[in-house]
């Protein structure tokens, strides 16, 4: 395998997600530490790495895969045990659908609904290498959608143990950092009556990798 | 393999990066429209195939893939060449990347931009089961989003032959999809100086799978 070097935020809820992705697979590669605080996403070294400006960044050799998929792509192919992106073609296109599910209606909106009300943020509604101002009317569209999305959860719950089938997978990880920012930062925690969607966390935040 | 039956629309800019997909693979599979004129995306039997009510949709013996990437991931599973998702790890990591780039920068805001202006989806700005109203400001960001990805494509495809690298992938399909949804729906063309991505362009969309 090529010299890896995770460089991160612990901070972020994306790089959360590659993190928790190698602790299941109980992988430990070197970790750089981006100060976001200290406004290094910004900085000329942390540009060379990624000109898009955003953690987390794989650097794999002498090149950077971006964006968490991506990242987590390259790692269940270089440690395909235990597989979180699944074994057989269908259970791949099954949990691939969940993932992304709840990437763009869960994980995004609680992050849209988060980004779009920060007043350090104003200029800074999508982070990346351009400014774009905040949309207020963004943010109560954005709290409707993970309302939605958590009902759209909690059926798909009652009947099933992880959010993809039987096994637990990549699409579990984005829902959990999902529902931690919902629950943080947007104050919408998962609804009392959800019964499903309650197992589900209790079981999925006691895992050890949950700490990541 | 298992029965597969797509559910398609043929003015979905989605079922095109299906159908694209499908003929570079030079695969055929029986076909059932739905015809988006006609609401039958809302029709009882269109929610039986996919409650989410939206195409395209790989039915796979009795079960349903949704989400275009998922439905990308099961062809490429069963029929790997010619590999549109890489084949080395890092090839694979680099693809993934590159079209969710393109996909979430570039696709999406641009359908944002249209979804988000035509009057007849005055409640209807996202997809899917639920109601979500435009907000006017998004039309302006969009274009702007796919303004400025045009800047970060034209740089990468001055020193790349294809968007991920020097083969064609699905990043190429994604990209070629949003150019002409940028082209026709959001009147923003490729820019007059962009060489190589106007290089680009010329190759992809005459290949023949870019009338599928």
């Amino acid at each position: 395998m090529e010299s890896l070097t995770l460089y991160h935020a612990p901070s972020s809820p994306h790089s959360r997600r590659v993190r928790i992705f190698l602790a299941e697979k109980q992988l430990e590669i070197p970790a750089v530490t981006v100060d976001l605080g200290k406004r290094q996403q910004f900085s000329d070294w942390f540009a060379a790495i990624n000109p898009r400006l955003q953690v987390p960044v794989l650097r794999v050799g002498d090149e950077s895969i971006t964006e968490v998929p991506a990242i987590q792509r390259y790692l269940e192919e270089v440690q395909p045990d235990p597989a979180l992106l699944g074994h057989r073609p269908l259970d791949k296109a099954r949990i691939t659908m969940w993932d992304r599910r709840v990437d763009l209606d869960f994980f995004a909106p609680a992050l849209e609904g988060i980004r779009n009300a920060i007043p350090g943020l104003a200029s800074r509604a999508l982070s990346g290498p351009y400014d774009y101002v905040q949309i207020p009317n963004l943010v109560d569209r954005s709290r409707k959608r993970v309302e939605n999305f958590y009902t759209d959860l909690e059926a798909r719950l009652r009947s099933s143990t992880f959010i993809a089938g039987e096994e637990f997978s990549v699409a579990d990880i984005t829902a959990l950092v999902a529902t931690d920012l919902a629950t943080g930062g947007l104050k919408i925690p998962i609804p009392e009556s959800h019964a499903g969607t309650r197992r589900w966390y209790s079981c999925v935040s006691s895992r050890p990798s949950a700490l990541a």
